[in-house]
């Protein structure tokens, strides 16, 4: 590789990413204004406030075309919670008449401004991140440390790398993607000086990997990846960041340094598979995959997906206990608000029911009629005799002598797993507690080729789930 | 249970074995007669010599009908080992004109003696138990320490306990058996004082059982049933019992002891089972049996037992790794030479080929034609780039992220059982070394249904199988 070939390929990413004057001025202008009238209104209320920009846009690391303009009202730290909420509304519905409310760690007003959309959020003026009564209080701090080290160059670099992120598919830090947030790519450059830079520190990275360029963390985290945030010791900025992003951020690290592309910075939905597409893998993998499809609990994505995950662990556990052996796992909810990777705020109204589905694929989704049940060791007398006199009776094979214990081969509760997804036995399994409500209801068992009736509403997940890349 | 319902079974019991006085006497005389010339025909040499009775028949505790004479002659210790086995088989053939030779760690001379059989077997005459050359050496302690300890009284619970032995399966010494030998039947009768002392004793056992009558072990045995040889502290008794023999003890202890029955006492060979009811058992099982057939390699059953476990396990391990899960297995071969539980001896000639069988019962005989294969981290650069390399080439699904790893879904060798079974893949597992001879040589294999035709020369071993109890 060549460093002009890795050069021009970051012209030309740059080409698509840096804002043109016109649009950095027309934000510019948006948020000036946006600040003003918020103080303006603010000045109304009894309590001393101020206004700040944050975010990529205040910080000059927005991609070109990002309409994203955030301002935070900042109330002294000593007012009651419900004070700061209803006096971020009242701002918040004089800046923005035309908005909407929507629900964080409280509720904020949402709404566009000039052709941008605006998130007019209250919070707290708190003296140091470390005293933050709410999340969001932190986020002006992260402002100043940033606005005080990126200059315009390194705030190119961010954009680069930050479009790198969203191409490979591992940008956004909802529970959704589980990827890097845009304040961790920002660390990240500063913290190696560049893009390049930073790809070719991910590319030898020896998970677990830690930086702190505060260099004031005390705390311990057992993440593969540990950014300590400069503004609060106690925090990893990489805390969402999954061990498979990682080590996907490495690979492709690799792979766009070796051979730098345009293509690979550029997100690649792939055509949605058809059923007859999906029958045919299930064919020529001959798998048995195994699906349970319900109405999606009617939560923001960043409680569904923890809650789809846990409930696909506990049914793919279950199925695994019962001896079907678990080849391959997925969780899909269809899109209900637009969270994705391109949305990396905390959260997001959800709106009807959308189908979800957990889906299993199986190596083994038939056992015998019989199973083995081993019983006590012989020498342990009374729990020996008991299990003995039980099975002496019952309809089984033994009990017999195998080492030390007691076998007997009795029949098993469910051969297939059809026949375990579709009993009560389902809803016993450690599912979301959202998710158990929601099968309680009902829910449809798809296996083997029946799955190619979910190419309608999950044709591109299920390309990239039998087509699957780094 | 009353007492006298125990004591009522116990005299039933001695009925059927307790030798008649013209037994005795006649099986005294033959013995007499035999050291008598044995020592004749020894004078003859130029070594010092004297003959004596060995075995259950020299210690009281033979059951009725068993007519094996056990005569050693004892050579001094200094004697060359080719000296020993030339005047052993000497003095043999003198006194058993018509006998023929065997072969345990020293040849000896086997023959018929009005009416008996005798085994005329040279040892050396060492000072001590512990000081022995051979095997054998160690026999005339092992009747002298009992026969000063055992009276009439006590050698007659040891018949009763041998004959408890049998009739549950698990009396012998050989490695077929995996049992109790005549000896440990003896030393545990006398350590617990009488029949149903050691049936209580055994009801009540927490393996690792450590019984020393001479108060002299040192060594550790890792062993579940541990009887130190009185005439050696190095030496185990027990130490071929198998697991599942002390448990099986256990269990028909407590059984018998609560419901005394003749029956427990006779051993109860099932009748054999037939092709048919073999495939009925199949297809309720819906189990998938999967058995390889050979011709059993030529030796003693004490050799060919161990061979045959051997390669069972390296079969089923194997078959196991492979993702075909084992349910059960078992090992046979046809009769060679009648060694069985009434065979305590360590050796027997075998005959010509018999069949031998490898059963290994799978709860899963065929799998998808993929394979999960997991790479290397992601973060260990060399190995993971070289395994991207090469699988991102191959006709496979992936390599894509899992995790911290590299993850592949590539064909898999052997999508069945049986196609591994076939395949010259089946001489690579751990095998017995004749076994492995004798397979490569050429087998049969039979899969599900097919396994009916092991009725013809297994009928009775299948029939132990399918109907298995303690």
């Amino acid at each position: 590789m060549s460093d002009e070939a890795f050069e021009a390929v970051v012209a030309a990413v740059r080409e698509r990413v840096d804002p043109e004057a016109d649009e950095r001025e027309r934000l510019r202008a948006v948020a000036e204004e946006v600040i003003d009238r918020a103080e303006a209104a603010a000045a109304a209320l009894p309590v001393e406030t101020d206004a700040v920009q944050v975010g990529s846009t205040a910080r000059g690391t927005w991609l070109a075309g990002d309409r994203d303009v955030d301002v935070f009202v900042r109330f002294p730290p000593d007012l009651p919670r419900e004070k700061l909420e209803s006096y971020g509304l009242e701002v918040g519905r004089e800046v923005l008449p035309d908005g909407h409310e929507e629900y964080a760690e409280h509720p904020y007003v949402v709404g566009e401004f000039d052709g941008f959309q605006v998130d007019l959020v209250p919070c707290y003026r708190v003296p140091d991140a470390t005293e933050i009564q709410s999340a969001v209080d932190r986020t002006p701090f992260h402002t100043r440390y940033l606005d005080e080290r990126l200059d315009e160059d390194l705030a190119a670099e961010v954009r680069a790398f930050k479009q790198f992120c969203k191409g490979i598919g591992v940008y956004g830090s909802d529970l959704r993607t589980r990827g890097l947030s845009g304040y961790l790519t920002e660390l990240l450059v500063l913290a190696y000086g560049g893009f390049r830079e930073t790809l070719e520190a991910a590319a030898d990275w020896q998970p677990p990997v830690r930086l702190d360029p505060a260099d004031h963390g005390r705390a311990g985290f057992d993440d593969p990846l540990v950014v300590i945030d400069p503004t609060d010791p106690e925090r990893n900025v990489a805390a969402v960041t999954s061990a498979t992003n990682v080590a996907r951020l490495q690979h492709h690290a690799r792979a766009f340094l070796a051979d730098p592309t345009v293509e690979r910075c550029v997100p690649d939905d792939p055509d949605p598979l058809s059923a007859a597409a999906v029958s045919e893998h299930v064919d020529r993998r001959s798998t048995t995959p195994v699906a349970v499809r319900f109405d999606a609990p009617d939560l923001v994505d960043d409680q569904l997906y923890p809650q789809l995950r846990k409930s696909l662990s506990g049914v793919a556990d279950e199925l695994d206990r019962r001896g079907f052996d678990v080849f391959r796992t997925a969780t899909w909810a269809a899109d209900g608000g637009g969270d994705g990777p391109d949305d990396t705020s905390d959260g997001d109204s959800a709106g009807d029911a959308n189908p979800a589905v957990l889906l299993v694929e199986l190596a083994v989704a038939e056992r015998p009629r019989v199973e083995r049940h081993e019983g006590p060791p012989v020498h342990v007398r009374q729990h020996a005799e008991g299990f003995y006199e039980k099975y002496d009776d019952e309809d089984a094979y033994g009990p017999f002598v195998d080492g030390d214990r007691y076998v007997v081969e009795r029949d098993r509760e469910f051969p297939t797993a059809r026949a375990f997804l579709e009993s009560d036995a389902l809803l016993d399994v450690a599912l979301g507690v959202h998710v158990e409500e929601a099968l309680a209801d009902g829910y449809d068992v798809l296996v083997g080729g029946e799955v190619a009736e979910l190419a309608g509403e999950f044709g591109v997940e299920l390309a990239r789930y039998v087509e699957p890349s780094p």
